[in-house]
């Protein structure tokens, strides 16, 4: 008899910055169970930092450093070449800006995601995805507990540079699929910039979450099925139908039998 | 028979940002005790943070954090109106990330000293007053420690806003004099902007220094005698003459016999 | 037989900043005669304000230059205690990167209007009113022709400093009510903070335009009605209902017989 | 008999921002005919920009817009991937910014020098070459004059994707030669990393300067002559005897009969 399979639902909370209230976290923190929360430098002022840590801590979702590139005007989108030594202490700094907030509210960081134009450089881009694993194992070390670093699932070799650095670094992994990318057929994400990169429609989303947690494998746009290993599915917060969507993915995983449960 | 006089030796450090490496933070580092690192918020980027600590821990110099309106331009001098959730939400995600890259560097911080336009908001505006001390309250109950906040010493019960604001949220207080500014006669530091404001000789400052031990008291602008409570003496590092004033004052000091050790 | 009344309409527009998108400002174009364009200091990055003055060139909407205190993070919503030196150059340049901008859209900024807290400084605080003021007497000037300054109306002598800063620089002012903001009864808004500061009601807001072109009063919050005198009616363009609000008011006024122009 | 060879010094000045004062710019004003100031990008605040230009002016030295990626906090020295309408829409701000100041000083910008990492995009990546180039042509049209770009002279034609571009877009370009920097025998320049990168002796320097005058070529690394062709000469304002280099540059040149003018 197979045991339910477990699933970790996340998405990205906290990116409100100066004039903008950006999404609705509190009705999101109702559907996942994993939350990125945004650290200063690509969105996320200390004030709604504190916000978002604390409303994950009240609904008893867990906390992740969703860590960027320094790039407000650019939301963290763009890569910026910055050297190792540089990296690795924009991410100690805003893990720990984060670590001590959710300290204050009663839970702590229980893992790293990088977050957009870093999360790609992790697949590919040794000396960031080293830089990353760096600052994650140094502070884990200091902390006396495992912290994973959260990054996309890939079967190629040639996307797996986070892996192998935080193998090095003595730091766990943990892998995500996207419920809302569509995937070319190498497992790279179509490009946020095509209109086809996000999935908009909510059947479609559901579909693709109920697809992975019982199959194991996402839809390419070729139509071919590519098997991918993963703990966390991903759901985007700030698309027009959101909420909706990650709570049509939740209700149906639920019907499905998945355990929802974070992987921390 | 009487005892050493005790003291405390503190100076700005790691304030580098952007194209700019301001101060000779190495060399500051023999002759200070506790060292008041920029956090980011009115300089002091992440590497240098790094930098700065690592080197501080290096020198057994206590770290504590200079924490600021959120203000790069102005160099945290400028009076901002931030919201006492704003703020306090700013002074706990400043102190974290320090205790963070503390951590990471086999240190902590023991201290908590407000910068520039916020340091003088504390003596006087009670909204700010309070709002740095309730983040500090927050941090050292969440790590189980007294992070003490260090404030500037004033008779004058309207220049006491955070030593009220500190005591009512239970977190303990530090007391500085400074050795290289002048004094109205009723305690306010002559402002920077009047050259008058900064002592430059270093003889000067060295007497001023060796006066406050000795006698507890500070020369002011007319000559007058003012009695004073601290634990700690501010020198600069970003004069011209820093590093041989600084230098000059803790020789005077040895010399005269104090005990030179930080107050943590 | 008396002229039809003549009425400015203006509306905050290009506040997008990094992961933002914040307002509909292509739709908004249809309903303002004048575009209050923000000038990357509280919000606005270099491609919205291209894109936003593009768009108001388009539609043949007059580009003001929204100009602030140097405060992202705040939405420039916070009083910041720049100097007059400091806060002149920031206005000049702002208003000048706006004003090249412009040039290359084929149009030009015909006026400029104080953010958020720098708006409410100008009515009151003389060193700010003054620096602005200073700022815009230069640039126009420079440019060789009159660029007014829109500040609120007001008939307490208490809250025009910046009317006498611009006289005494030598630049006229446009003045402006709101349409979306209750007043109390001494002509002083209501703050934001307070849910009663702004009107969300579209009829109600309607009915305020109507009212003070008819009538030249608004009403207060204790039913007086304060006779005002202003060229422009303020429309926000970042409440829910802006676009639906901006459309009936400009109705309203058409119907009304007004004649909706900028004061350019 | 041959005319006497024609020669710009240009400088970068303009780059205090926040707690930092870098350079003695009005000194360095006595040496050089051409000004890159910093447009608040990499650095230079509004104050800062509007001090250097007034200096600028009052010296008769050509004011040139020092444009640069984002990065305030890297000093615009990390390639950032920003796509070609967010830099070009950057350098339209940047210097729209500084030419509205400069009006205001009495001058104009009278040319535009990429900086730090987007000079080096400026010769390789086309895409970025592209976005300055169009820039600086959008502005050159709406001010009806031309703006020239400098640009690093290079023989090789790999690194000449700035001057194709600008050649495209109709606008002209000046070459610079770097008198304190050491070259490759392939016309790239040693990186700042290395030490090698920059010349610190101020005989080797006015060597340089005085070779590439005379005799239009460059000493490279392997000690071969590099012919280059160049309307300027770089002199760095931020090493430590950058004033006394630039007056011994400039002493040496007029000694040996160069007719230093600005190229504008």
């Amino acid at each position: 008899m197979s045991a339910r399979p477990r699933i970790d639902l996340n998405a990205d909370l906290g990116e409100s910055f100066g004039g903008s209230r950006m999404e609705d976290d509190a009705a999101m923190l109702n559907q996942v169970t994993s939350a990125n929360i945004a650290c200063g430098f690509h969105a996320g002022d200390p004030v709604t930092l504190r916000a978002a840590t604390t409303a994950a801590a009240a609904s008893g979702v867990v906390v992740g450093a969703h860590v960027a590139y320094h790039d407000l005007v650019g939301f963290g989108r763009r890569f910026l070449d910055a050297s190792e030594a540089e990296l690795s202490a924009d991410v100690l700094y805003q893990l720990s800006a984060l670590e001590g907030i959710a300290q204050v509210c009663g839970t702590q960081v229980s893992y790293v995601k990088p977050h957009g134009a870093l999360y790609h450089a992790c697949a590919t881009y040794d000396p960031h995805a080293r830089a990353v694993a760096e600052a994650v194992a140094a502070f884990s070390a200091s902390v006396s507990r495992q912290v994973p670093l959260m990054l996309q699932s890939s079967e190629d070799e040639q996307r797996q540079a986070g892996h192998r650095r935080a193998a090095e670094a003595g730091i766990p992994t943990v892998w995500e699929v996207f419920a809302d990318r569509r995937y070319h057929p190498d497992g790279i994400l179509v490009s946020r910039r095509d209109p086809a990169g996000v999935i908009t429609d909510v059947a479609e989303a559901v579909e693709a979450a109920q697809r992975f947690v019982e199959e194991g494998v996402v839809l390419t746009t070729d139509g071919s099925r590519l098997p991918l290993q993963a703990q966390s599915i991903c759901l985007h917060a700030d698309t027009a139908d959101a909420l909706a969507m990650a709570a049509a993915v939740r209700q149906a995983l639920e019907r499905a039998g998945a355990d929802i449960r974070s992987f921390a």
